[in-house]
């Protein structure tokens, strides 16, 4: 399938474009970035920061303005979009037919657009049918949550399945690669930690709670609990890692029997053969000291959901550590996912 | 006073070295570490990793064995011992009539021995009286309390005070200087974080119950609160973070009851003149992305405690970030601090 | 004396302040930036970076356009301006009657103008009597050298007396506070290291010959010797490093003798009581893995030349490394130890 | 074929270890670690620090004394051992037929012991047909360089041969695991440089020329040229920088003549098919400020040999950087680069 960037300059269009390299399915044949960067080759509009060297034709290209005409060859797009223009230029594709899978905030909490985690919540991918774009359903979007929502949607899944979730707590430690480029200054994070990250406490609950949430008849029902949440940042460069303590609503015999529910958890898109997906989606480690960011993040191709610390709680009912890799899982991997999802269920075709 | 250094090789012993020189009342006259140190130069035993130069008269000491009659001539010690000897060596130097001022975690729960922070539970002091360690009363043990339980208690106690405490959730992101040395090997924790520290999380209840206990008759009622704690290590030098959050027995009317009464506090020590205290011991910063180890752990010579993000809560009724310099007010700033109470109080006396 | 600050803003104008807070006689009484800035409180329009707190008074100060009007209540500006800006607004000031004691690199090479390290050519501050900015000569500029001249010159300067200088050879692993503020993109640097800083290797030259210099009849005569110069960015928060190998004019008899050299070094400024000057301005360390950036770049206020490794060379005649605080000692700090030359020596008068 | 590891349970044992899943010719049979650690599973007697996974049935492997009897079955063994035991290890499996293809130093500079680096000195190999370990010849050393004298030689082998070597400057910036597990402390290496590595800089010159060296009937003939070195530890994971300068003997034209040469230099090695050899051995980066140790050190496996920055100088005839994966091309993978050289040239044979 041809495949679209938008934001193909930013750090996540870089992602984009680097985790594209070689997929089975998909090929890039369209970059879009802000008027400043369009008319440029790419390899001279991008300040290119990923550690592999960028792709010779994917430098060549000539890079496009973020409007429907731009991306007529495409058969859909990613976007990796600022939530400034992520709104209108998301909007304006699919209105012309386009579909969007986006990284961006803008749609997340629309009630017609699914957040999505294929290993999580695959059925809400109907929602995309109540979706109006267009009239013949050919433009629609898909977002996928928060890089902070991704791990913890995974890790609550099993555990909200088996025992729901009555009150969520959650303290994080995210990477500096959370926050793009240039992003945080080196000044302000190198032997430091700032306690506060703009915009991240607020979507914790919104987000997995629509992640949690079940589908039916095109409307999604929440479950509705209270979180309470710190988001700092911390000199590490990938793996955004969360402390979490979990009030569950049927209270389990022991912690054997959460451990169970989290093993057990049967992944619903196992059998799909999705390039991207990981084999073991959730690996719950058993040594004290992991997960760590810098050991587990690229794991499984920075696809992987890494828990650990798993233990009964007082306040709370358990009380565990979760981690993913922030712009892989949490951002333009997941996203690549979700689209791999899609075509295998028949949304995205070939033109 | 001349003052010994129990441990003086060590960390602890190291910042005991450092903080005590140029003090008003206090000069080392002694400095004990193990046996393979014991009988060479202080220069020659130690590996000084302070960024300030070793003093050149400490340099020439010689060091010499953990045993009271290395101690004969002082009239009180520091003890920066690991606690696999606290015991012992600081219990025979006790019962040699040599007040011992700890940093070690043996003697904590002890119920004669103070666990002590000036600011929060001065009056503990006369839990001195109950020791039995000499008939004449002249030995005795005083500690100061684990690195997180020292910024926790500050920043509790003008809410404890104030509305009472029920339920404590903490979640900390730990100093690599909290190891000691050689502590954290590099290749653990550069660009990374470690989601677990051997021994913290349990310490955290009873320490800070027992610093937040009211004191009568020789004993000391403490208050019971559940505790969820995740305590992890990040790359920073100095100063232990924490992400609070806490159920209030009394309700505030608003999050700025709450503010008011930490601003209110009414430090104790305060017209004492104690040389290292802080002049504001608890600083409550409103800057949203405060406090920050590498911007306020020194600030006081690193004896202040950091309180931010003061929030209300959901689960909780209030939520806030608190950070002190881990080795200073957490360590043997906070030891010194305690000596300096007790010699204002008479229990220090010149030979 | 009342000075006035150019580019207050930025981390070099925040570091003046910070240094002249408590001065025994200068005095902040006026701050300027950009227009962006202008008319705003200080604390509104800086983002305060420094690890103590912003001064009250300071905070509430109006800042200034950086115009001579602003400035015309100052004995004289220290400018931490941007060098795309200073040639003019240095030079306007100056012509306006107001000396400037500069940061920026425009002046440096100026034939009439000072680049001055107090300890190693104090007496090129008679150059002052060559310049024409105002017909009286009360307006003038006098600058400091680039954050790694200093270092460098500091430790050559015994060394070229001594033996004279045939070649000089240097690496540099500089600090990213020497990048300003945002200055260094974490992204680009946690964990690494970068190979190249721009416009940093060609100042080497220059700069080490002109400070080298000596100064006759309004007149600097420079020594010339070939340099080869890699300057890379490592991620240090304070203290550039340099190693450093050097062919001499005179050969030693031994490394003892460069030694002695260096020990023995007169510095002509020690008897002058300038309230910034280090005590001992060259520390020559003699343990091998000395100096190191974090242990000792705030030695005596920042204001220290730490070297180390001082040995025999082969394709050069020695081999040493040196250190020293960037924006301290190699920037602000040094710019104010000018001034106060300046002043003691008569050429700064109160109005 | 069969392949035993020495050293097993070290960081460079571990890297074996990882670097061989997968191979398709060498098989892991036999791991040998120190006393404390044999009769035990792998899986218990090392602290696995890589971040892939421990391999399921490696750690179940029970580990073996480092003697000839534990390697009976092999074909030949790689060796990670520390230098205190290499040389009566290493010599009493060669002496029992077990080739040894080492990592550790102690044979390096031995005159019978190929110093091999495959792209820079694959007739270096004819060496072990001079070695008397057996009178059979069964039983041979072959060694690989310290890590830095890997990406040294590798830069300077096109360079070399072109234009000879007169003189050689070298200044490293090297990662944290270029000293084992747990090598250096945090405490010294964050946010630090230490201007001062035990053992390195005296390797460069020996190293680097017997690499150089040509060989013929059995004997080789190195060059000989002074070099200045100093070697510094920064806070980067993994990648030795190295800012080189080198004098010429025959002189170049341009600098681009000194492009032509490394750009055109002819691997040797280039049609063998080694599984590990990169397929472009040298990449030389024209952005000004490539390579970094984070961005390119794993790039081609690791094994690939970054330089940049190359121009002309003053005092040398020409400057640049080089930096390679130290672990990896630059111990434990060229060891194994080494080994299938060896398997194809027919010095290692299956039994």
């Amino acid at each position: 399938m041809k495949v679209g960037i938008l934001g193909a300059t930013g750090a996540v269009g870089q992602k984009f474009i680097r985790l594209l390299q070689g997929h089975p399915w998909f090929e890039i044949t369209a970059l879009g970035a802000s008027e400043r960067s369009a008319g440029k080759k790419y390899k001279d509009a991008a300040n290119w920061i990923e550690d592999v060297n960028l792709p010779d034709y994917v430098g060549e290209m000539t890079v496009l303005e973020c409007v429907p005409e731009s991306f007529k060859g495409v058969d859909f797009v990613f976007s990796g979009l600022d939530s400034s223009v992520a709104t209108e230029v998301e909007g304006s594709l699919a209105k012309a037919g386009i579909p969007v899978i986006s990284n961006a905030k803008n749609y997340r909490q629309h009630p017609n657009v699914p957040l999505l985690v294929p290993e999580v919540n695959p059925d809400h991918i109907e929602l995309i049918n109540t979706q109006t774009f267009t009239e013949d359903g050919s433009g629609w979007i898909v977002t996928n949550p928060n890089c902070v929502a991704v791990p913890l949607s995974l890790a609550l899944k099993p555990i909200y399945d088996a025992f729901g979730i009555e009150a969520l707590q959650v303290t994080t430690m995210q990477a500096i690669s959370g926050a793009g480029y240039p992003g945080v200054a080196s000044l302000d994070i190198l032997g430091n930690v700032v306690p506060f990250i703009g915009g991240e406490e607020p979507k914790i609950a919104p987000e997995t709670q629509k992640l949690l949430g079940s589908y039916s008849d095109g409307v999604i029902t929440e479950p509705k609990y209270p979180v309470d949440a710190t988001c700092t940042r911390v000199p590490t460069l990938n793996g955004h890692m969360a402390a979490v303590n979990v009030k569950l609503a049927k209270k389990p015999t022991s912690i054997d029997e959460v451990r169970e529910a989290i093993l057990n958890f049967k992944n619903p898109i196992a059998d799909l053969g999705l390039p991207s997906a990981p084999k073991q989606v959730i690996k719950l480690h058993e040594r004290i000291n992991y997960p760590q960011p810098r050991l587990h993040a690229d794991q499984e191709g920075g696809m992987q959901l890494h828990m650990g610390r798993l233990r009964a709680a007082e306040i709370f009912d358990i009380s565990f550590v979760c981690m993913a890799h922030n712009t892989i899982r949490g951002a333009a991997g997941g996203a690549i996912l979700n689209a791999e999802l899609l075509f295998k269920k028949g949304f995205l075709k070939s033109s």
